[in-house]
């Protein structure tokens, strides 16, 4: 065993190449050891193996410097750089980030999980180094569809010919985004590998870049020869190296959308070891609805920024959508501004990802969008602060994003009939901008909403239940919350409290917010997500100079990473009993 | 005569090749009779009459559609499509926008001011087209530096494999940005030129798409044989054209910079008519301090995308800069994350834009610096309601978008102490992101600010005048309207307000606001911007369930455009008069 050797990338070093290759093996079972149990991302980091081991038997990290795009592939690194307890020892799995993360390692430099970052902060840090006069290796790392993003686009343009120092990027092309590739670029990325790296069509020359190509990838003394001939480099240089994503697992070579990312699965049939039950979830419901409305309406057009898992249209469904569906690969900011061109153009467009990724847009979506105030259907998952987990993909600031945007509807739907409703009525209506959050609950039913089919009448709150004194005010997925804490108002102070559902999330309900003032007390709202900036805050600014007192439940602005949501919610004193105690102490019962 | 019996394209397309030669003359005349007297974007527009011209005679306007980035080089199209009297008669200049506006005329599609948006829009104009079933040309034309924004790379890699049908990208090269061309694409559009468009380094084909070049940008007979070649073609084709930039005023040939967009000037001089006084400036501040702090600081580092202008960079100063300067072209993006990357590597960084361009960089704001807590200083200009009034350009919305970050301080200066003092403690201290907002007033002097050299102890504000009853939190530019109120408010209530200098945009000062609790009954908060998820809501949220009142003063959630700031003022009821009314009416006196 050499893994368990190696606590640093200094014991790297010492081995011979077959000892290396035999170390791939052995980095390749321990991935299987943990991903098998928590899962996590597969395909990019089994690709990577080979690479890895050489970019550290070559280079000096942590003086030479590793910047991993996403992390998708970082897990070998993190393997070398003192971290194999995370993947070797099922009790150390949780010290692992999944991410690259300094807190972790003198190895890491970012805690990055969206994508197309890796090319702009390395160029920062050449940059730095050169102001401050250090000899040092730079190197990024990017792959899998990363390419395409803004963001890395920029960087190469600004690499090409603002840095005349050491700079390295590495591009693992294993010929897959995270589902099929769409850009041009990856066109060209065909053409050079097709050609071994000859075609004088290169977008990375075009860009002002050195470029060499390697077809071996997953060969380590390829890499290590590649790795030796830039080391001190005096440019900036682009490695295109060719690796086989999921490389030493069959089910993953051979669908690798499928094994992009993974939930625990059992090794001997690839199947995941995680029973969803056969409950129903919007997961489900949503792509219901998307092929119905593409089959009635055909200017309806689905677009996305390579997220179609997001709101689960797998293959088939794309190819069923065909020209009614549009991936734009990883280019969030391209995506909302195409809407806004569909749109413009008498088509009907729904825009699918995660809400995080959609922070990203948040220009276009004010001013291609907004300003112009096109009718874009903008469909968000992962909006709750029960969802995502880590610190780079947290649903928990949209509302505080996109409640602020002039002209942009934001509706946050508390059960399945709202939700197909809200659907509906956005893609039908030619008035107005509008984001959907899909609830992060399960999904909950309620009659009382299946009539409602317009929403046209803008900021208009719903009064589930009329009452007195304490008027609750329970936003989207937050509203079975509200229930419950009206329920336990109720039964521990003998008066019905008054139980609303806002629905717009982006607007204020004056004339009902001026109602409440004649019969109630206290206002207390309820969201999911940040307070600071988000739904509640408009509310208690609204009552700031009347008698009215107004309580805001919802979370802290700050960076929360890898929590326990239950627990959290405790911590913020959001349980029924704990709101239920705030509403007694400040009616003094 | 032949502009003025042009009310349409369908008039130009009547005119011969020699009427359309003597029709540029007369509208570069019309552009003279306009931009001498209010200003605008001169040297795009004078570079584009001819190719604008061969548009309009070739394709069918607006069945043929056509979206120019961020409008620089529109008022061409403006003049040949009814708005002549916008340019030609002096009392109509205030209906023509100066930017492309659906309100304005059919001819346009979207309202556009920021940049590099125009591929991915018309793309989605394709995109809508097609799943229409309609058979238009659709044309973008990018220029000016737009092609290395994000967004626009993005669209066209998306439009080099997603689109298979009718597209024209006419990408205007005038050689020049905004300021001198920073980007490796920069290089590659040279080499295209230096080769008649034969190189086989390109960039356009390296992202899948057809490529024409054509050399005589400036030549109405060669730019309508281009424009016939490609007109109704079945793919995505880029027009390459060489134009210069300025055409037809001999000092903006020359220097293109100064000459890129112009205060009202005199025709003969070429120098602008507008006296600015000698007063005291942050214009002038902030590039002395710059200047200052490169001088003495060799690991200050100063990044702009493209803006160098907006903090006073003048051509000599950036020389001056050497390697302390980077421009990275427009690419708001990379730009802050360079930033996150020379911060990490012991620089320390200095961003510099207008607050309405960095709503770009949320994500890599978001993620890039604030989830990695790194020591960026973002200085931003034009952060006022009192700035730039184009609906595509306000400040007024950063308060919201920016003040919800986690970990990231924004800092409003209220005078010229406050705003060194703030630099100079941000550039060199290393625990926190931050983003300081350039007072968008007058400069004041406040002797009491000048010995707070630190600003460690975060969210504590400052109290500047201790008194009773009210309490005005004014911030940043806002402080001086603060101050007049607490004087009126001591003059006709007879007692002495509390004054407080909030100084921390993005925090709440809860002991202070406790404190308040005491001897105050009512607190107002006055800010710089849109209210809807700003400043002020944070304190009516704190106060909610006491008897504290709260009133919040700003702008609405609002896209405002071309207005009357102090108009707009009255209008908002933020006169001093206005607010003492208030405050008298809520104590009831």
């Amino acid at each position: 065993m050499y893994l368990e050797k190696i606590n640093s990338p200094a014991d790297l070093k010492k081995l011979s190449l077959p000892e290396m290759t035999a170390l791939a093996e052995e980095m390749r079972e321990a991935l299987f050891n943990r991903l098998t149990k928590i899962g996590g991302h597969f395909g990019p980091n089994f690709g990577m193996v080979e690479a890895t081991i050489a970019l550290h038997y070559v280079f000096n990290s942590p003086v030479d410097k590793f910047v991993f795009d996403v992390s998708h592939q970082s897990y070998a690194h993190k393997l070398l750089t003192g971290r194999k307890a995370g993947y070797l020892d099922d009790a150390h799995f949780a010290e692992d980030s999944g991410y690259t993360n300094p807190d972790e390692s003198k190895h890491d430099f970012f805690n990055v999980g969206h994508t197309s970052t890796s090319i702009a902060l390395a160029a920062g840090l050449a940059k730095g180094r050169d102001v401050l006069g250090g000899k040092e290796n730079i190197i990024a790392v990017i792959g899998d569809g990363s390419l395409s993003g803004g963001e890395a686009l920029e960087a190469l343009s600004v690499a090409g010919s603002e840095l005349n120092s050491n700079f390295i990027i590495v591009v693992n092309d294993n010929e897959i985004a995270i589902a099929e590739n769409h850009g041009g670029i990856y066109k060209n990325l065909k053409e050079l590998r097709k050609t071994n790296g000859k075609s004088s069509n290169n977008m990375f020359r075009a860009f002002g870049l050195d470029y060499i190509y390697e077809e071996n990838g997953n060969d380590i003394g390829a890499m290590i020869a590649l790795f030796e001939k830039v080391k001190d480099i005096d440019h900036p240089v682009v490695l295109h190296i060719h690796t086989l994503k999921g490389k030493g697992y069959a089910p993953a070579e051979k669908n690798k959308e499928a094994w992009h990312w993974t939930l625990p699965f059992d090794r001997a049939t690839g199947k995941t070891t995680v029973n969803f039950g056969d409950g129903e979830s919007y997961g489900a419901i949503t792509p219901n609805w998307i092929m119905e409305r593409a089959a009635k309406d055909r200017k309806f057009v689905v677009v996305t920024p390579a997220m179609p898992a997001s709101v689960g249209l797998v293959p088939e469904l794309r190819v069923k959508l065909g020209p009614q569906y549009l991936d734009v690969g990883i280019a969030e900011e391209a995506a909302v501004a195409v809407c806004a061109g569909i749109a413009k153009n008498g088509g009907n467009p729904l825009l699918v990802t995660n809400m995080t990724f959609l922070q990203r847009a948040y220009d276009q979506i004010s001013q291609d969008v907004c300003i112009n105030n096109l009718p874009v259907t903008m469909l968000m998952n992962y909006t709750s602060f029960d969802g995502l987990t880590d610190v780079t993909h947290l649903g928990i600031f949209g509302l505080a994003v996109f409640t602020n945007i002039p002209n942009l509807v934001v509706l946050a739907p508390t059960c399945a009939e709202e939700y197909l409703n809200m659907l509906n009525w956005s893609i039908e209506q030619k008035s107005h901008p509008v984001l959907i959050l899909i609830p992060g609950n399960e999904v909950f039913h309620r009659s009382s909403c299946a009539e409602e089919k317009t929403f046209d009448a803008l900021d208009t709150y719903k009064v589930e239940k009329k009452g007195e004194k304490v008027a609750v005010v329970a936003l989207g997925d937050f509203y079975q919350k509200g229930e419950a804490v009206a329920a336990a108002i109720k039964s521990a102070l003998g008066f019905e409290p008054t139980l609303i559902n806002p629905r717009f999330a982006s607007g204020v309900d004056k004339k009902l917010l001026e109602e409440l003032k004649k019969d109630h007390v206290l206002v207390i709202t309820l969201e999911d997500g940040i307070t600071s900036g988000g739904f509640g805050e408009k509310i208690a600014s609204f009552y700031g100079i009347s008698n009215m007192k107004v309580k805001n439940y919802g979370l802290e602005k700050k960076f929360y990473d890898r929590y326990n949501p239950a627990g959290l919610l405790k911590e913020l004193g959001m349980t029924t009993e704990q709101i239920l105690a705030d509403v007694k102490e400040i009616l003094g019962k």
